[in-house]
């Protein structure tokens, strides 16, 4: 019998799905699962997009151009330019999904061996991406007791090696909710300057930021023109994460030219879902004043109700719609299977994402979990009641 | 300044797109340019699959399940036991094009330095998503005397070495329209399962056979049940090009759970797509009788067409919708951007494929082009008239 690779089977599963059979079990026995585990909102698509594609006169459902539809790639550069982000068309390559975009990256900048550098805990596919392309990844603690800010500069640099060839960071962060702050965002970029690096920024929530923090995103330096990689995606903006379609956008022309490479030999990104994301553009500010101001409000009350939970340790993110809470358990994946297989409030319970699949170094974040806000306020304070009076329960066992 | 990878420097550029600057020199002139370097056919997609997307009732476009729509793979499942290919809807995972199967599916049993053994000419991408996956591609040659038939099964066996993990065959063949006999794949399936390696096998062109021949599947072989693997789309067999949806599928439950890893990662196929595909398979089998027909009449039309220029070698091609046609000139990439540089006739040239660039063993195919007839019968007759007058100038320079 032939055998499968080692990079398969190095492949980590997410940390979320080894929880769904107990989810199954929970949902078997009638409860009701209040899902803070995953990263897909509740909030409407907008009309614009979905009717751009209900509205569609495709006769024959062509190819598009490898880099997308020229059309889209123009809207989108006006779209950056509206937000301080100064790109042309040339600069982008649309995707399939922030996924592809960052298997090009890291296809185009990095080979087997190599070695990027991420601040933890990070977006757990970061390492499936880098496992898929043979590169290691070199994991940065941030702590829980700043936020999840940038570790130290020098941190960094003691990891630099010959090997190194990138950083990558996601701001805002899932799953810290931190956004980088303009100072550090320059003391990465003098960073990644000095060591001749490429600096990989994950934007995809750029959008989500609340009391009146602004996202600085790393296509805002002219020094680290060369250096600079921004990974974006249609999937949160617009609350369209079945589209699949993300983008590449750099400066470096070698980089888009490599990346342009790896997006022929995949022929084009999605027809129909890029159909959307063009028309989405056209969704009216009011669709995000409202979106951002549930979120924020989600958010207050998340924060507030977890701050009642007796040796919970969490901060108030600033951006994104995730936080890292730290809960007075000894672990945070049996609590979690516990929640689903054992306990109840009233019929129902909660699924949370251990924390520990966020982190490569082995033992770190055993007792944190993510939670996403992408529910209601009602139905995240029924949440948080459940974490409440499941935790000394689930001690006193 | 940061530098791109060495995989980057490596991934080869399509061999189609270095003529399109030449292609658009003949357009400036206006010129009418015939398409026949182009897999992109010109039937109309289903009406059912297109109307399904405008139809479509989302207020949430949200993620699918990692391996698409569980009712898509029941379907799916069962449109391929109609085709007596007999997987079950665990087999199946739905993909990006059928080009995220095939990275899937190197992702799942190969790692860096491992070997593919893929007769030539062959599909160019193979070469990128090798490269993409850190895999050497070792290439045997198929002849245009045999009308690329499988090589002899010695020969093969004289490529493998210890690094050999998998055989990579296309069937029916783009860009040779060869068709796999029974015996063929019976040999090939022996040779795999005598040195434990995986047979991959595109066969998203098996609807696609001409003068009565059936197409075999690999998934048809019980004793190799765990060294199968398929990869399909719905691209050709719905002219939906655009959806971007195909599968991997495979028997090996250690490759599909592998596989699940990578699909995973990138969270969903496009569901946009997966809607159309869905519903693609409720497509009239009328419709597929015409588009055979239409094709074996392009083909025949074609074939005979190209046989009354003097010194053309072709063989008619047994399915998929290409040929290689061999021409006497002394170098088809200069031939062909000569044809749309420098020729026409009355006003109209034509674009071809060279077929060097689908051949891995440097300097073999140079005098060979690919033809994809994907054009109305007339037009066909057109671009050959052009061939035919062009050549003894060409020869003459």
């Amino acid at each position: 019998m032939p055998k499968i690779s080692n990079k398969g089977k190095l492949m980590p599963e997410s940390p979320i799905r080894k929880l769904v059979p107990y989810a199954d079990i929970a949902k078997k026995k009638g409860h009701k699962v209040y899902h803070l585990n995953i990263g897909q909102p509740d909030i409407k698509t907008p009309e614009v997009a979905l009717n751009a594609v209900r509205n569609n006169t495709i006769e024959v459902l062509e190819y598009s151009h490898s880099a997308g539809f020229e059309s889209y790639r123009k809207k989108l550069s006006k779209y950056y330019l509206n937000h301080n982000v100064a790109v042309n068309i040339e600069d982008i390559i649309i995707t399939t999904g922030g996924s592809e975009a960052l298997l090009f990256a890291l296809g185009s900048t990095m080979d087997a061996g190599d070695e990027i550098i991420i601040p933890e805990p990070f977006y757990a596919n970061y390492n499936s991406f880098s496992v898929a392309s043979g590169v290691t990844v070199i994991p940065l603690i941030s702590t829980i007791e700043t936020g999840f800010a940038l570790p130290l500069i020098e941190e960094f640099e003691k990891l630099i090696t010959p090997k190194t060839k990138a950083i990558l960071i996601c701001n805002p962060g899932n799953p810290t909710g931190y956004l980088y702050s303009r100072e550090e965002i320059m003391q990465l970029a003098a960073l990644v300057k000095k060591h001749d690096l490429f600096l990989i920024a994950d934007e995809v929530y750029r959008e989500f930021t609340y009391d009146g923090d602004v996202h600085y995103s790393v296509m805002n330096i002219p020094e680290i023109e060369e250096n600079a990689i921004m990974i974006d995606s249609v999937s949160k903006r617009f609350s369209m994460c079945g589209a699949r379609i993300g983008c590449i956008v750099s400066k470096n022309k070698e980089v888009i030219a490599t990346a342009m490479k790896f997006a022929q030999a995949r022929l084009s990104p999605p027809t129909f879902a890029q159909i959307a994301s063009e028309a989405a553009l056209d969704t009216p500010q009011s669709y995000f004043d409202e979106v951002i101001l549930e979120y924020r409000e989600r958010r207050n009350t998340l924060i507030e109700e977890l701050n009642t939970i007796e040796g919970v340790i969490v901060t108030k993110p600033k951006g994104a719609f995730y936080c890292i809470a730290q809960l007075p358990i000894d672990n945070a994946d049996k609590f979690a299977q516990w929640l689903l297989e054992s306990y109840d409030l009233n019929g129902e319970t909660v699924m949370v994402a251990p924390a520990a699949g966020f982190y490569s170094t082995p033992g770190v974040g055993l007792n944190q979990v993510r939670i996403a806000y992408v529910l209601k306020r009602e139905d995240l304070k029924s949440a948080v009641q459940i974490l409440k009076t499941a935790i000394p329960i689930y001690n006193s066992k």
